[in-house]
This record gives C-alpha cells, sequence and structure tokens, in this order.
C-alpha cells in the first residue's frame, strides 16, 4: 500500500458514489416537483451545513489531500454550485484533478509535514496521520452527511449507492 | 504506510470519537429528562437503522476489518445491547480486540484475499481494496451516521467531536 493506494483511487471512487447519488435526488425532485433550490439546501439542524456545501466541502477534502500529499498547489473552486448539474460539474472537475495526479509524486508523503489552516487553527500533520485521521475522515464525513439529508429527505437510496462507486 | 498503520490506529481513533459523542448523548439525555430508549432508538428514516444499531454496525466494521487482514477468527457480538453503558461496553470491546492484534499478523494483507458476506452475497476482495473500498468507508458511514442522528435530535456536538479521538 503507498500512499497513491489509499488516497486517489479512494477519493475518486467515493466521488463517484456521490456523483451518482445526487442524479438519483435530481430524478427525485423532478419526478415529485420539488424545487432544486429547496432539496439543495436542506440540512438535518440549523447549524449544520445544507447538502450543497456538503458536496463542496467533501470535494475540498479530496483535491486538499490529493494535492498536498503530492507536493501541488490546492486548486481553488469557488464555492458557488447553486444546481445539481453545477454540483455534478463541481465533482467531475475534482476526479479530473486527482486523475491528472502521478503517482511517483506521492512518494514518500507519509512523513512528509503537511500544514493547513481549518477553523482558523494552524495544524501540522504527518501526511499519513494528515490522510487517515483528516483528509478521508472529513470526506466520508460530508459524503455521509450527504447521503444522510437525502435519505431523511425520502430519495430512495441504499448503502450500496454510497458504497458502489458510481456503478 | 502498512496495513496496520491504515486500519487498526484509525479505527481505534474513530471508536474513541464515537465513544465520546455518546457520552455527550447520554449527558444531554439526563440534563433534559429524555428516555434515553427513546434516543438509541431514532432513526433519520423509518427505514434506516436506529442509533444503537449504528454504533453495533460500525463496532462490526471494525472487528471484520481488524480480524480478516490479521487472519484472526472475526469476533461475534450479540447484537444485544440496549442502553448508553453497553453500547459504550461494545465500544471498548471492539477497541480492545483490536488493541490485542499484533502488527506483524497483518503483513501482506493488502494482496490477500478476503471473503465475506453481505446482504446475502458472496464478496470477495484483495485485503487492500476490502479495507479501502468497503471497512473503512462502512466504519465511517456509520459513525457518521450516529452522529447526524444525534445532531438532528438537538444534542450539542460540531465536527471535531467526530474528529478528535476522544481528545
Amino acid at each position: 500500500m503507498n500512499m497513491y493506494d489509499v488516497s486517489v483511487p479512494v477519493f475518486v471512487h467515493f466521488l463517484k458514489s456521490l456523483a451518482a447519488i445526487l442524479r438519483k435526488a435530481e430524478a427525485h425532485c423532478a419526478a415529485r416537483k420539488i424545487d432544486p433550490v429547496v432539496m439543495l439546501g436542506l440540512r438535518l439542524s440549523p447549524d449544520m451545513f445544507p447538502l450543497s456545501r456538503q458536496v463542496q466541502i467533501a470535494s475540498d477534502a479530496a483535491k486538499g489531500a490529493g494535492a498536498r500529499l503530492s507536493g501541488s498547489p490546492v486548486p481553488g473552486y469557488p464555492d458557488e454550485e447553486k444546481t445539481f448539474e453545477e454540483l455534478q460539474q463541481r465533482i467531475a472537475k475534482t476526479i479530473g484533478f486527482l486523475e491528472g495526479l502521478d503517482a511517483r509524486q506521492f512518494e514518500g508523503s507519509e512523513s512528509r509535514q503537511i500544514n493547513l489552516k481549518a477553523g482558523g487553527r494552524e495544524l501540522s500533520f504527518a501526511g499519513g496521520a494528515y490522510l487517515e485521521t483528516w483528509a478521508k475522515p472529513n470526506f466520508f464525513f460530508h459524503v455521509t452527511t450527504a447521503y444522510a439529508i437525502l435519505r431523511h429527505a425520502g430519495v430512495e437510496l441504499g448503502k450500496s449507492d454510497f458504497l458502489a462507486g458510481g456503478q
């Protein structure tokens, strides 16, 4: 197992799951005449982020990890998506960025120091701990929360949609 | 990165987060005079599992991965927990099992064939794919869903409770 194997293909697999889940949500809106803006604004609690932001943060966790572990600049995506189509483009762009990274750039990254700011704090990790206790857990947290919001809203989804990688 | 490093310490870290989250939920019940049975039975959707089952499945994902990747029998825990205290014991037992595994038992497990039954299907994976696209995603899915149920129920939690490993 090298750092590439436990990062890029994992993010890509579950970004494809997220895209497939959002396609089902969009179809649900069309079938029930639900305004997509309403669906994308749903939250599980008033002080939690809405669905659209869950997708953006999952993208951020994936591209941030791919960039930092490969020693590339983190691409900045302006969080302006307001439609399912725009969120699909965001996910596709994130997958494209990750798939453009070279596995050799990840060599040695498990012990490379990773610095980032989160919630106004400066954090520092070895690359392995960054990936396993920060980036991937954050990524799965937001993909799962997107799924949970949609399940709570009555969209017909099952855990296989989460696991299947869009297959 | 070896298979031990990307499995056992990750599961232990987030099981400790889950234990801390459940301690806050239990304190919330006590402060608001909420019957813990009600809280442990909450679901985000009628066809999703309740909180108590989310905790049990997170435990199953963690102990299953630890056992299969180390070539040990999967310990059977009888899903009978009905109180916060019993769920804490389940989590502690899972952590104890994982911490008792020897890192050397995981050597070569990334390419070892892992067979399991899930939802009536027979599945087969290489160990690395089993861990990264099945066991850990399932684990994070259920820890996050437990968190989401509690946030939706008004328990005061933040993402740092999810990330902090009980610290």
